[in-house]
């Protein structure tokens, strides 16, 4: 057994029914506080403590490069990676600027550019190889290079974090999510694929016939969802999935971004069923196949901000609201000690 | 002319677009940030900045009793608002709970509840009336305590505020709100009335012939925005009339909750069309009539929680958004700052 097949632990049913039951002696019509009495529950079954708290926040950004760039699936160039990471490590990137004005615990790991990145306190710089091959030549990964991936993403998950933040980096791997959506969901191009980065309608057409090449190729073969990761996906990818899997038998429940981050989901899930129980669902992407990954995980995100950069952003843009959940729930008075009334006996 | 009629300052253009060219140059592929964008960009309009900032908060409660809760419509004691307002003060409802958390100046203004509240430093104790008249058999309030109620919300305002969080407490004023959105939207109770609090089918039945009855008595004498306050308002959905005007008219701009203090947005932008430049809305509340009440407003809230707790709740949870937005406008480097390449020419 390999040991993303391990067992996963089942969030404690008795935290929840103990904060079930806080949820209706705090002072407010029961219900009244909707989708933050939920989160307060669920924080609180993942964390085994009636009062759930989310101190200890890690966000880890995974970055790769893709050899299906050389296909023209991009509006940006493919340095883009490896200066995106640079901007990572100063602190002027998006997931950078919030997860410091949240307090996470930040750092980026480059599972493979073409070009070293240089050395960076925040970096690990892992390089398993010089980004994938051309997925619509070859397979993107050997077995190998996907193991490593896999448990890179894995070991970046630490038993005393409270909830874990996935992002990634990778100009292509829109792409590469798209591909993998479309043999996981079986569902075509024309639903799996979108603009990514921003291209304009040629490129979006190319886009599509690139995974219609790359589908043509690999589909027979894509007897499991881990040979569709290593055909399809991408280092980022595969850490992504590995983490997501490491946290849930970690007992860490973790966020869960945009597209690309989904993909990594709907694989880790594929591999192990157990992991769903472990994910939130942050935001509703602007790309437009993300609606397929969320209603094959049956997950009803937090957000709808047409948000599309990926990096995490989108899952670290929920934070607060998870503590304000959390603090609402252990914070709030109950009817007895505020000495408010309760409803009226009909 | 009125004071509330009187001229409202336009959001500045040339910070917004200031604010537009800085997004453009972040280092994110154009628009990718979606909503987070739009909302930096609007908040450097709103501050006459190109680079807003949200330190300065201000968060006002503002609680009453309703007559009309003699009728029955409410599934809680009219008690409540007053042992609500204690808890207010004491930090143990949501909304004290929320602003202590995001750092926000807080207070609560008792503008007329039937029984003291007491002395608590965080209240105001103005109480104009002691509640308001059951609309069922007579206009809610006179002119004078219309216009006393008015001025005390607009007193609220302060100029150093950049940002104003308006809440409410009062038993029975969801059946208020539902009565004016009635009048004003030209739409039956069976549109306008909801649970609120969460009272049974027998009472949601109740409620709507309640605001059935409340329509037959005073719809002809409702000619004018003030006189459908004046009839079938609550003094704190007055008050909070008379912010919303204030703090537009002083170039704050203003989160709207639910939907109750969505029934006092319409009123404002009634009395001065100008207003709903300075509003921004929170969420989609739980309470049905809410969503007629954002149509009519051409309102897109920010999130749908399914909350329908009032006390400004709601817009208290955008808060941590809002200053994302802002702080990501602000900080995240451009690429010319981080050396990051543009997209490919095509």
């Amino acid at each position: 057994m390999s040991w993303w097949q391990e067992s996963i632990p089942q969030p404690c049913k008795q935290s929840e029914a103990l904060a079930q039951r806080r949820q209706g002696q705090l002072t407010k019509p029961a219900g009244s506080l909707g989708r933050l009495e939920s989160l307060a529950i669920q924080f609180a079954a993942w964390q085994g403590a009636e009062l759930p708290s989310l101190q200890k926040v890690a966000i880890r950004v995974f970055a790769g490069d893709h050899g299906v760039v050389a296909e023209g699936v991009s509006a940006y160039p493919q340095a883009v990676t490896v200066e995106m990471i640079r901007n990572f490590a100063r602190g002027g990137a998006a997931i950078a600027v919030l997860a410091r004005e949240q307090g996470a615990d930040f750092a980026v790991i480059n599972l493979g550019t073409v070009v070293e990145v240089g050395d960076y306190p925040a970096v690990v710089e892992l390089r398993l190889a010089p980004g994938t091959a051309n997925f619509c030549r070859e397979p993107a990964m050997d077995d190998a290079t996907l193991n490593a991936a896999l448990a890179a993403g894995a070991a970046q998950v630490n038993e005393g974090c409270q909830l874990f933040i996935g992002g990634e980096m990778g100009i292509g791997n829109t792409t590469a999510a798209a591909a993998l959506v479309s043999v996981l969901l079986d569902i075509g191009p024309d639903l799996s694929v979108g603009r990514g980065t921003g291209v304009d309608d040629a490129g979006l057409l190319q886009k599509r016939q690139v995974v219609e090449r790359a589908l043509a190729l690999h589909l027979p073969f894509c007897d499991s969802p881990l040979e569709t990761l290593r055909r399809l996906g991408g280092l980022e990818i595969a850490a992504l999935t590995g983490a997501y899997i490491a946290a849930a038998q970690r007992g860490i429940p973790a966020v869960v971004d945009g597209y690309i981050c989904g993909a990594a989901a709907l694989v880790a899930c594929r591999l192990n069923p157990a992991v769903r129980d472990w994910l939130l669902f942050s935001h509703r992407s602007a790309e437009p196949g993300h609606r397929h990954v969320l209603m094959a995980l049956e997950a009803e995100p937090l957000l709808d901000f047409g948000l599309r950069l990926g990096e995490g952003s989108g899952a670290a843009l929920c934070l607060p609201l998870l503590r304000a959940a959390c603090s609402l729930h252990r914070d709030m008075a109950t009817f007895a000690e505020a000495g408010v009334s309760g409803p009226e006996q009909g």
